[in-house]
C-alpha cells in the first residue's frame, strides 16, 4: 500500500498538538507494524449494541411496537421525557468536516472517519459515554452549523473535532448559541484544559505562579488561541502569542479577527519579532505549531524554564535538547515523559456535562476540569506533571468537578 | 402519567401497517404493563461499543494517534479504503422527521426517537447490522434531502422511516438519486415486500395466481402505493387502489402526482365508487388504511378470498368476522395468526445490500426478498403464510437473495 507523505501546516490544527506523535518513531518504539494498524481498523472500531436482549415476541412488543408507541405518545405530551427515555440526550456527536485532521491538514471527510471513530472509542473507553461520528460533506461554516442544528434532536452534546482555524472559532460559537446542549471544540478546549493542568503542576515543580510567569505560545491556531484564553482567564498577565509571521502585537497590520483580538489582550510589553525576542527571559514556552525553535532561543529563557513542545510528529524543539535548558519538559508524544494528551480531559468533561444536564460547557467547568486533572498528581516531579490516561478515576474526577461546577452555577 | 389519545389518519403512514398492534389489547394479552414498557426504555435502548478493547498505551497508539493517522492518510490517497477500514460503509442511518410516527401521526421529532431506536435495535438483533437513529428537526423536503446528503459520508445506507405521504415519495426518490448508497423507505418497500411474500403463500393456499387475481388495496399512502407498485411489477393486472374518497380511476379530478399516476396504471375496468364496488368479486383485499370495511363488502368477495386487514390498532375488518368469508386472513397484529411484520424484510434487505456493496436497492432485490421470505414457509396453510420473525435464518435467507440479485445485476 503506498501512502502519501505527511504534511504539516504552519499554524497546526489542534488535535495533533495533544495526541499525534511521530508516527514512524513511535510505531517502531512500540513495535507496531503497519499491518497490525490496518488490521485493527478493518471493518471499523465501533458497533451499536442493544442494552437489553430481544429474545421473544414479548420483548419485541416492549422495545418496538406496540409498546414503543406508549413511550412516543408520552414524549409527544411531555417532551422532557425524551431526556430519560431515549439514548439521545446522553449521546455525543463527534462532528468534523475533515479540514484539519490530526497533523495531516485538509485530507477530506472520509479520511477523517477513522479518527472520529477512534475518538468515539475513547469517549466510551475513558468516559463511558456513547458517541457517534458525524462527518460533514461541506466546508462552508453556514452549512456546517445549519446541518448540525437540523440533526440536533438525535443527540445530547456536540464534540467538534479537526476543523481548521479560523473557521472552527465561528462554527463553535454559532453552535453554542444555536443549540441547547453542550458544544465543545476539543482541539481548542480539551487541549487548553490539559495544558493548564500540566502547567499548574510544572509551576509547582519550579516554584513559580501563573500570575508572575512570562509565557510564550508558538501557534495561533485553534489550540494556540484556546490555550492563551484559558491562561488569561487563569490570571496570566505576561503572555505572548507567536504566529508564523511573528509575535501578535497591536502594531501588526496583517492580522484580524481572533488574532487581532488576542494581540489586544496579550503581549503587554509590546514585544515585536519572533520566538527569539519573545523567549528572552520567558518562564514558559508552549509550542502548538510545527515551526521549529532553535536551541539558542530556548537557552535564552529564564531559569527553571518550562518547555511544552507539543507539535507532532516533530516537537518544536527536541525534548532531549530542551532538557539542557529547562527544568520541566512535556511533549505530545507517549514515548517521552509528560505526554499532554486530550484524552485526560474530554471524556470527563462531556461525561460531567451530561451527568449534570448542563446546557453549556462553561469556562468555570474547564478550569475545574484542569484543576481536577492537576490534582490527580499528588506530588508533581519534572517527569510526572500529568496523570497516566489509563490511571483509574481520571474521567470520573474530571466529571465530578464539572458536575459540581454545573450545580454551583445553577 | 397522562397520555394523549391515539389518533389515526385516513391514509395511514405505513409503519403501523406492518407492526403496530392494538396497544391496549395486545399489552393485556401479553401481560405487559405500562410500568414495564417505560422501565425498558429508560436511558435508551442502544449503546456504542468498541469492537476491540483498549487496554494500554499500545492499543491507544493503534486505534487512535499515532496509528490512526496511517489509516487516514491511506484513505486520503485511496478513498475506497474507507469502505473496508471504517464502520461507516456498513452503517445504516435510520432517518425520520417524525411526521408519521407509527399510527400516531405527526407527533414531532423527539417523540419519534424511541421508535427509531427500536428500529436500530431490530436491525442489530435480526440482521446483525449497525445503525444509528438520525432524526431531523425540519419537515421541509428540500432541507431533509440536503441535510442527509451533507452527513452521508458518515454512513453506508439510509433507512427512511415514518415520513408522511406524499412527502415520503419525493424524499426517497431524491435521496436515491443524490446518494451513491442504498436508500429505502421501509414503510413503503418493507411493507410491500412482506405483503407480496404473504400473498404469494396465501395464493398457494387457495390455488390462485397473481396474474388471474383481482386485488383491492384500501389506502393510497406510503404503504398502499408501494404495495400496488410491487404487485403490478409481479404481474397483477386487475388492481384497484381505494383512498379515503373512493377508488382511484382516471375520471377522478381530485387526485394528482402518485395517486393520478397509479390511477392511470391500475383499475383497468374503471370501477368507480368505494370498497363496496371495488370488492365485488375481488379475490384479495389488502387494507393499509384505518377506514373500516363493513362485513357485507367482504362477504361480496369471490370464493376463497384473501383478506389482509393490516391497519393498526384496529384492522379494517375484525379478523374473526373476515374469517367467515375469507379462506386466508392476515393482520399486522401478533395476537392473531399471519402477522405481516416488516421485520421479516428490512434487516435482511439492508444486510444483503451492504454485503453486496450495492449502490441501489432495486425492484429485483425486493422481489427476490419477497420470494425468499415466502420460500421459508415450506407448506403454507391458512394460518401460516409467513415465517415467525424469530425463526432462525430469516434475515440470512433474505440477505442471500439480495446478494445473489445484486451480483446477477452487475
Amino acid at each position: 500500500m503506498s501512502l502519501p507523505t505527511l504534511e504539516t501546516t504552519p499554524d497546526l490544527a489542534a488535535e495533533q498538538v495533544a495526541v499525534l506523535a511521530a508516527e514512524e518513531v513511535l510505531a517502531k518504539a512500540q513495535s507496531i507494524s503497519e499491518e497490525e494498524i490496518f488490521a485493527a481498523h478493518e471493518g471499523g472500531k465501533l458497533s451499536v449494541e442493544l442494552t437489553e436482549p430481544l429474545v421473544d415476541r414479548r420483548d419485541l412488543s416492549i422495545a418496538y411496537t406496540p409498546g414503543v408507541a406508549q413511550v412516543s405518545r408520552a414524549i409527544a405530551a411531555q417532551p422532557e421525557l425524551a431526556k430519560t427515555h431515549t439514548w439521545a440526550s446522553r449521546l455525543v456527536a463527534v462532528v468534523s468536516d475533515g479540514t484539519a485532521v490530526l497533523g495531516l491538514g485538509d485530507i477530506g471527510v472520509s479520511a477523517s472517519l477513522p479518527v472520529m471513530e477512534g475518538k468515539s472509542a475513547l469517549f466510551k473507553r475513558f468516559g463511558g459515554v456513547n458517541s457517534i461520528p458525524i462527518v460533514l460533506d461541506t466546508t462552508d461554516p453556514d452549512e456546517f452549523v445549519e446541518t448540525i442544528v437540523r440533526i440536533a434532536p438525535s443527540f445530547g452534546a456536540v464534540n467538534l473535532e479537526d476543523i481548521s482555524a479560523p473557521r472552527c472559532f465561528e462554527i463553535e460559537q454559532r453552535l453554542i448559541e444555536a443549540l441547547d446542549m453542550p458544544v465543545m471544540h476539543d482541539d481548542q478546549h480539551g487541549t487548553a484544559v490539559v495544558v493548564l493542568a500540566a502547567l499548574t503542576n510544572a509551576l509547582k515543580v519550579v516554584g513559580k505562579t501563573l500570575a508572575d510567569t512570562r509565557i510564550v505560545i508558538a501557534g495561533a491556531g485553534a489550540a494556540g488561541i484556546a490555550v492563551a484564553e484559558i491562561l488569561l482567564a487563569s490570571g496570566v498577565t505576561d503572555l505572548i502569542v507567536v504566529d508564523s509571521r511573528g509575535t501578535l502585537h497591536t502594531e501588526r497590520d496583517d492580522i484580524e479577527h481572533m488574532k487581532l483580538d488576542m494581540a489586544q489582550r496579550s503581549n503587554p510589553r509590546g514585544v515585536a519579532g519572533g520566538t527569539a525576542e519573545a523567549l528572552q527571559g520567558a518562564d514558559v514556552f508552549i509550542g502548538v505549531s510545527s515551526s521549529k525553535v532553535p536551541e539558542d532561543h530556548i537557552a535564552a529563557m529564564a531559569e527553571h524554564a518550562i518547555v511544552f513542545a507539543l507539535s507532532n510528529p516533530d516537537p518544536e524543539v527536541d525534548p532531549v535538547v530542551a532538557q539542557r535548558h529547562a527544568a520541566v519538559v512535556a511533549t505530545g508524544r507517549s514515548d517521552y515523559p509528560n505526554q499532554i494528551n486530550n484524552v485526560l480531559a474530554f471524556p470527563g468533561i462531556f461525561r460531567g456535562a451530561l451527568d449534570a444536564g448542563a446546557r453549556r460547557i462553561t469556562l468555570e467547568m474547564k478550569l475545574a476540569a484542569a484543576a481536577a486533572i492537576a490534582g490527580l498528581v499528588a506530588d508533581p516531579t519534572p517527569e510526572m506533571i500529568v496523570p497516566n490516561p489509563f490511571a483509574p478515576g481520571v474521567a470520573e474526577a474530571v466529571a465530578e468537578a464539572v458536575v459540581r461546577c454545573a450545580r454551583a452555577g445553577e
